[in-house]
């Protein structure tokens, strides 16, 4: 659809290299993936205020191929989606590249509306090479992948992942799902990709760090549930950095982006 | 061999992002690579001022997978060569890795003992993804793999490569020999490999030019023939851009770096 609603929702599809951002989220007197999308926006709807909401935040230094963001356009002017596409494009290249925008109904959020992110944490077992040091851990002594899915088989499954996050204690709920933990070697790249309902503040680097410790003897699988168990932070190791990590895709329910024709 | 020679060169392999780079050579007020690399070893050097000889200039934007440079250590104090590896790396990374460091003889030159270069060119026909755009040159209009490797086929061999240089009209002797150029398909992405006895100052970003024109409508091999008997680089279209390019790899004769023994 390609008419302009002031009523609707516009969602963006994201990609940014975070290496030179201090994160996602807006924070004062800092270069955030956020902050820049809402000062292109704002420049393009006259210096009006626009606020965007992302699907989740993403730490400083971690990448994005598909971030998913919401927000809603003032009613004028008025501004084509391809020509929105185009112009924010322009202004937010190289580090940022929106690679999709698209009309949602009011009900639809970034955030709220997904179902599941698939995020990927790409390791380098060669060289430190400078064009793949941006994105991958290099960690020479990396266990096997097949010593890596072993383990990760232990996270899989409804669970409580608070010795994964450095979230605050209080938090409601650590429960979250993992639908399935794939290994996948690439020449001297290995990529681990997480597919779950949702994940906690630095919950994947946080799994990362126990299937390939920072540093020390690799796990075996039961010690890896016995970290799970212990629902603490202290019992699990250092987190893995974060420029090997990726946000990879943002799922949501196949109808939820359909707009609603009655309302039209 | 890991002794400690005054009396010896030392050959230095070494991999950069050249993004933020105003290219290999030094220029007052600029960061460049042999800068960097110089600023360095002079400080390793206890502020000795070190020179270092590269095989040849990248442009402003070029990455390398393995350029070499020599330099001839001052004789005090003595660094044993991984102290050596290990220091420049501390100091250089990210952006710059050296990947190798060796004694060689007296007589070796990085770039005049050199008998032939690998470049490497690599397009991007898929989105400009922000982790890409720093080492591809998007183009979604690429020609065909077979197209490409057609067109190159007419500038494989001894050849004038003038039409294809940015030099001053007055340097002695623009004949290189192209030993070979391949065309590979990763996905999205297209590599043109360029290995030749030596390469003139914009000449792989020539050929690519005419390869893959920036604008306007691919030639066909008889035009690509034209443009080289033409020997005058206003024949050729645009350069292609330097993101894109990676010096992969400079070959020396398989002796060459061998000890003379009776000299030790």
């Amino acid at each position: 659809m390609s008419k302009c609603r002031g009523d609707m929702r516009i969602l963006l599809t994201i990609a940014y290299d975070g290496t030179d951002f201090a994160g996602w989220q807006v924070q004062p007197g800092k270069r955030t993936v956020q902050g820049e999308l809402e000062d292109a926006l704002s420049r393009l709807y006259v210096n009006q205020v626009v606020r965007i909401h992302g699907s989740g935040r993403t730490d400083a230094g971690v990448h994005a191929l598909a971030q998913t963001a919401t927000f809603d356009p003032p009613s004028h002017p008025k501004i084509p989606l391809e020509n929105l596409k185009r112009a924010l494009n322009h202004s937010l290249r190289p580090a940022i590249l929106v690679r999709g925008v698209e009309w949602v109904p009011d009900g639809f959020h970034a955030r709220f509306s997904a179902v599941g992110k698939i995020y990927t944490y790409t390791i380098n077992r060669g060289e430190n090479l400078p064009l793949l040091a941006r994105w991958t851990w290099r960690k020479p002594d990396c266990p096997s992948p097949e010593k890596i899915a072993e383990n990760a088989s232990a996270l899989e499954g409804e669970r409580d992942f608070s010795s994964f996050t450095t979230a605050r204690k209080d938090i409601d709920n650590a429960v979250r799902t993992i639908y399935s933990i794939k290994v996948r070697e690439k020449g001297e790249l290995l990529e681990i990709a997480f597919h779950g309902s949702g994940f906690l503040y630095k919950m994947v680097r946080g799994i990362v760090g126990v299937l390939v410790p920072v540093a020390g003897a690799p796990f075996d699988k039961e010690s890896v549930s016995a970290i799970l168990e212990a629902r603490d932070r202290t019992a699990a190791p250092e987190c893995a950095p974060p420029q090997g990590l990726s946000l990879t895709e943002v799922i949501y329910p196949e109808n939820s982006k359909k707009m609603d024709m009655e309302d039209a």
